[in-house]
């Protein structure tokens, strides 16, 4: 096992990119978590912020086997469907806060911003902030960021953009969100 | 636990969906593996098959650690680049026969088909074999089909459909692949 300062001398001489995986089609969190998934594989650290999401997926149990990765919330235990109120505003803010530090500590090869667009939408924080923390970054630190309606001028900055194109979505046919493949 | 004539019989109550994910941008194989990896944390059982594939990517070493889900792959230890040979054509075969006994058998809630559209654009199998394979599956089954270039046959029978879009990718840039993150 390398000291943590090994490791850091390594990142600092590799390149960390940015990929936003947006859209309408189901796949951008599971794409996040896949790649949560094989980083951990290959003995890469990462650390997963979940935005606007407080409730218990059934990923949670399975992050927990997955050495080296970590996942933390930053919603409570239902969505915004309207506007968010103070409560949602206090816990994205903190985990915003929170983002920030991990980003620049070079504690983590991999920092995913999940529905992190959501929150921006929601102006939960804002995207010069977001930007901002992005920048200010451990050099090597790749960034994956999720959500619906990413913001024009963080695709600019990003260096991989994937559009979740919904084709065809099965709760067109009534099909509710079920456990363990939705949530 | 509960035995397995029990998870046959509530299997058999459900309704199994099929979903695809096409389209030429980074995430396909990512979003099945977070759906795995999501499954799992609910119990599910998952069957992975990935055709056209024979290398050793980080998810291997992840793969293990998740209870319920089995990873088998069925190509050589590179990509068909032109044209497939015989021992290609053979992996591939070999693998649907594997499949269709999964797919039928019930000891699997979510059987995945890593590549399946591209071992189709090979000719490696058939369309009308896969979609005969996917109708005589055990109903409760879930199928996930990956791969760019989908057929539109496997579109119109899908139940959900996502096209990864690619808007940036940073192979553009020259980025070659790296281990944890796409391999």
């Amino acid at each position: 096992m390398p000291k943590k300062s090994d490791k850091l001398r390594t990142m600092d001489k590799k390149q960390g990119y940015i990929q936003i995986y947006t859209g309408d089609g189901k796949g951008k969190t599971t794409a996040a978590l896949g790649l949560a998934l094989r980083a951990s594989g290959a003995g890469l650290r990462v650390f997963i912020a979940q935005f606007v999401k407080g409730m218990t997926y059934s990923e949670l149990f399975s992050i927990k086997k997955l050495p080296g990765v970590k996942l933390q919330q930053f919603g409570r235990d239902c969505f915004i469907h309207k506007e968010p109120d103070e409560k949602d505003i206090e816990a994205a803010k903190k985990g915003f806060e929170k983002v920030k530090k991990i980003l620049k500590s070079g504690n983590y090869d991999i920092v995913i911003l999940d529905e992190a667009n959501i929150a921006l939408y929601y102006n939960l924080f804002t995207e010069d902030e977001l930007i901002e923390a992005i920048n200010n970054r451990f050099r090597g630190v790749e960034v994956i960021i999720t959500g619906r309606k990413a913001p024009q001028k963080l695709i600019d900055m990003a260096d991989l953009v994937t559009e979740m194109k919904e084709i065809k979505h099965y709760y067109t046919k009534g099909v509710e969100a079920r456990k363990g493949i939705e949530n």
